[in-house]
């Protein structure tokens, strides 16, 4: 029997071994896609307690509470920082075979140095132990994030952002770690949502366009895609929820006219003509975004917000999203990058889905756009197992599902798509599974035993591939 | 090399073998879902061979001995009761990898002591030795109940049954098994099929209510709700077949005129109007539920009776119904329960699907209603892997999806929604496969070998969870 | 640790190595489905290097080398053979865990002789040795064929197409290996498409009958049917694509509309009615090859050509197609089959879906056809893990999941669906994942240890189940 969690964790077989200790855990962390905040990174935030840093904003962790029938007053609720501590190290035993399982303890052992198990029963040592270390100078915001050896890291931000805190955080000469923004622009395209004319209002005044059409529109926006480019960023994320639309719309003056309607109706519009709006805007962002040699990330397949009562209290991002098992992305998904893509509009792409019934289509799909990709890379990758599929079975089956269908030699492994300081052992989670799987190959005879071989691809999928692939 | 379904079946470590020996083999079988006869339990009836008690209803059964090319008169047909044991014997060998191989062998040794191996070789010395067996009086329904190990089973029954069999079962203080019958209304919900007005009859009779609109309709079924709970009936069952519906009608006007129509045309409703019907019944089927402190069962995904041939001969329930892959149900599933919550109409639900790819959908989407949950257990669980997804790969890859996703110790076990007395082993069976599951777990150091603590895990979901659930 | 692909390559246990070396490996091919050309068979094509062999129209190694970011010169394009050879060589140790991988060097070692690794450096080795090998008069088409143990084997053909390679080809009585055609009438199915009116030229001419209406079509398939019949042909093949149609018409009359107007419009049908016509022509099919004993093959789940770019450079069948996820096909698969069986219409069939998770569907879908089948097999089949499933994984899951839900003892095993020569090695690799499957479940002790049984279980499915189904 193995012991809990122990230095070999998860690695079953010594080519796993080998793997990980010589090469994947010494590499550091590029972390493209996540949702840490820059203003707690500006501030170089120190917390009061294992709470705030632990559950304060962390969804997953809720939801884990939640399911085990604690009531919400002692989850997100006017219970004290130390009552809901109690209540997380109180289900923990219930969440057996649970990602939140293994983080939780991987980030006790890497940040706080306690190797013992957290429950009822040691909630106390554990809640004085943290507390005491997070009163210590090294477990501030930046701190944190260094000592994780994270090399670059790329937040999440509305093209509206002024990017302030970016500029600070990047005069600290001190703090070793890159931060970019990344480019999210999904406001303005919920053109059938209410708030949608004061967030154009909002787009106009930062980009200083006087939005009237469509073509000061994308006007705006190609303005604050230079800005955001001027401070580094070379990404941008779609959030495309429940299905991946694909409808053509006549012609430009169509287009125009839903953006019109959208604005003066204030999200006035039809779905129909929102898939028409949205699949017309994917294109010219791919174009965009292609011209400047960024990469462009899309994730579909959440329905979110789904218990309206929680959403009316709480609003968006507090556990309440769930997989949309709408099946009839991957048609649309396939027409959406052959469109944009036939218009010279299809940048270096990386397609994810909440639904890991999708992985196989996706894995055929992104096969399909590779034609003539520039750099020697792919151009069109799928994205790591996330959100409810990073887990040690999620994760597994996107790798092998990615390798039965395409070339695994080129994945770009693991973001942490967390709102967490100390979630960057999950990328540690994801190389000892990446290492480990590449063992099962290689010590059943799957796959030669030539150890510089295997070095490169644990290097390449671990760092060198998501390096070049954005071109950080 | 393991033996033949020996003592450690499907136990592989020494800690699945501990759990399972120590505790999960000792805990009494609490069968909330199944389709035994209570006619057969209170005749306390007797079998005349092993054909009438294994292959006389169970349509498992008949589906793998018709896909080895067997004629239906040796199945369901005019052979005698000898050659139609002769025929199943003689495809066991084919079978191979089934749940019908594991079942039918834990079911030979534990009923009858064979520990051979059911083939065409040996088809007369255990045709001989259960027939023998079947004649002494310890084989009647209920000491085979008995000697399960049963403490208590939920029949499945119709909102217009008398329950007559369930008192006289009651009266019986030797049979220390307890029998309540669960409430099935899915008839009172077909608005698209003919026999709805002869149904709506026989419900009016049955709960003395002179149903003329949708009002009365709820009327006569609370009367029947109450009738049932007089019994001490805890749970209903909503067979929902092809997929969730979700939609809303305008007001409760429409909703009347939908019902109306249904029985004045014996079932002409167009399906969008039986959908809002459904939709609307369900809200209120959920309230009266939770007012009562009573558990609701969804099932959907399935097809059911798709050879039109042979439901015209035959009937329904008979194996012909198959895995509806339809996948709109996730978001329709999400927008249901959402509704239902609102009006405060949800009560503890149990979500099953027969399609498995549905698992990480309802694995999310239970975890979007849990907030504020009562008595220390969620609120909406997913169910056991069942039907077609009854066998070992399917139960783990169940299991495994639900750790995932949601806190695996609230999780409710195992259920036989069997027709037949003698499929208790099939707890066994699940049981087992819990233990291997946690016992991999530990073994390979994911989970602290804390057998306290896992005692309580293998007991709560063998047994405690279920009966605090259903407040059994 | 094992061995890179030694003689126990992927056989686990010393039960999964007996049955393979006993018996599996013994086994003549019966290769039911493939599209390798019967005119280089007929003229005995020999092969000018590994290049033409290996690359010259396996769009599988296409797809593979261009996700690896190499510019299509040199993988369709102008570049030299050796420059070819040189691309694919370099990209191999990305390749892990993907089935090429694989199939590569067992297609290296079986027909080469060469058990070192395909890469950078060996690329001018293995050049030299393949190239040698291929100026020997033994690695012709028909010798390579003949040298894979391959008894007979169907080619795809057009009905309209004259056969005239397959009776040059049977004419050989030195070729040993039997080669039949299929018949494919998807052309005359794509009443949507343009091209159609001159397809249905062609094929009134084929068929000599003069061709004005849906009567008449049927005449002239029919013709084609003998014509095919009369050189051998037992099974039809239809690639049904996207999703299985089902939709009835009012009366023929309206189907014969329908026909006319493709005709007249050349392909200006809409979709409804397409699915139509469909429905009624597979019911059609259905019943002709009932009567003559035919096997009739439907897949579907694909999205053809999505990238149109390269579809205009480079036409059909050349790496761009994709898996549909549409999943509404379970539902109408049952539907048509029920159509097919009510109208004594349904022959033996066999189906596959290109995507993994419609597996559990069609598992069950088959069960509910079965009644009464005629020679003691199943009517309905689940055909093999194929193109993209065809892994180590798909196939293990494929297997799993008919297992579960069916009877695995009538298993039809392999197919190649290849359009390469030395493709046979596949069987190879299916049939040691099967052995190492059973292997499995003897040594864990799910089923006995009866090697008379298992080797009858691994003839039947490599082997005899094909030829008997067929009727070969």
């Amino acid at each position: 029997m193995k012991k809990f969690m122990d230095e070999s964790f998860l690695l079953k077989t010594e080519t796993a071994k080998l793997l990980y200790d010589n090469y994947a855990s010494k590499l550091p962390i590029i972390d493209y896609h996540c949702h840490i905040s820059p203003k707690e990174m500006a501030e170089n935030k120190s917390y009061r307690n294992i709470t705030e840093l632990w559950l304060g904003g962390d969804h997953y962790k809720w939801r884990a509470i939640r399911s085990c029938g604690v009531p919400e007053k002692y989850i997100t609720g006017d219970a004290s920082d130390y009552e809901k501590f109690k209540a997380f190290a109180t289900v923990m035993p219930k969440l057996i075979g649970n990602p939140l399982y293994h983080w939780s303890h991987l980030e006790l052992k890497r940040y706080f140095g306690y190797n013992g198990i957290l429950n009822a029963d040691t909630c106390d040592e554990v809640w004085e132990l943290c507390n005491e270390k997070l009163a210590s100078p090294e477990m501030t915001a930046k701190n944190i994030v260094m000592s994780s050896n994270v090399e670059l890291l790329c937040t999440t931000d509305d093209p509206i952002d002024s990017l302030e805190y970016h500029k600070i955080i990047a005069e600290d000469k001190n703090f070793t770690t890159k931060v970019l923004p990344a480019f999210r622009p999904d406001k303005g395209l919920k053109v059938c949502d209410a708030g949608y004319k004061a967030y154009i209002d909002s787009l106009a005044k930062a980009a200083e366009v006087d939005i009237k059409d469509v073509y000061t529109l994308k006007e705006a926006f190609v303005k604050r895609i230079d800005y955001f480019a001027s401070l580094g960023c070379k990404t941008s994320d779609h959030g495309i929820d429940n299905y991946i639309p694909f409808s053509l719309a006549v012609n430009e003056k169509e287009i125009d006219d839903i953006f019109k309607k959208a604005y003066e109706t204030d999200g006035g519009v039809s779905v129909e003509d929102a898939d028409k709006f949205r699949t017309y805007m994917f294109k010219f962002f791919g174009g965009e975004f292609k011209k400047r040699g960024w990469v462009m990330q899309f994730h579909y397949g959440v329905l979110r917000n789904s218990n309206s009562i929680e959403f009316k209290k709480m609003g968006p991002d507090t556990g309440y999203d769930v997989i949309d098992g709408n099946a009839s992305s991957g048609a649309n998904l396939a027409r959406l990058l052959n469109y944009m893509h036939t218009g010279d509009a299809l940048p270096r792409t990386v397609i994810y889905s909440i639904n890991p019934a999708d992985n196989a289509v996706i894995g055929t799909i992104i096969g399909a756009f590779q034609t003539d990709s520039e750099g020697g890379m792919p151009r069109v990758m799928q994205g790591s197992a996330w959100w409810f599929n990073d887990n040690k079975t999620g994760m597994r089956s996107q790798m092998v599902s990615l390798a039965n269908l395409s070339a695994f030699g080129n994945f770009l492994g693991m973001l942490t798509d967390s709102r967490s300081f100390i979630s960057y052992p999950r990328h540690e989670y994801f190389r000892r599974i990446l290492c480990n799987l590449i063992g099962d190959w290689v010590e059943n005879g799957e796959y030669p035993a030539d150890y510089e071989a295997l070095a490169d691809l644990i290097m390449d999928i671990c760092y060198n591939n998501t390096k070049n692939f954005f071109g950080f």
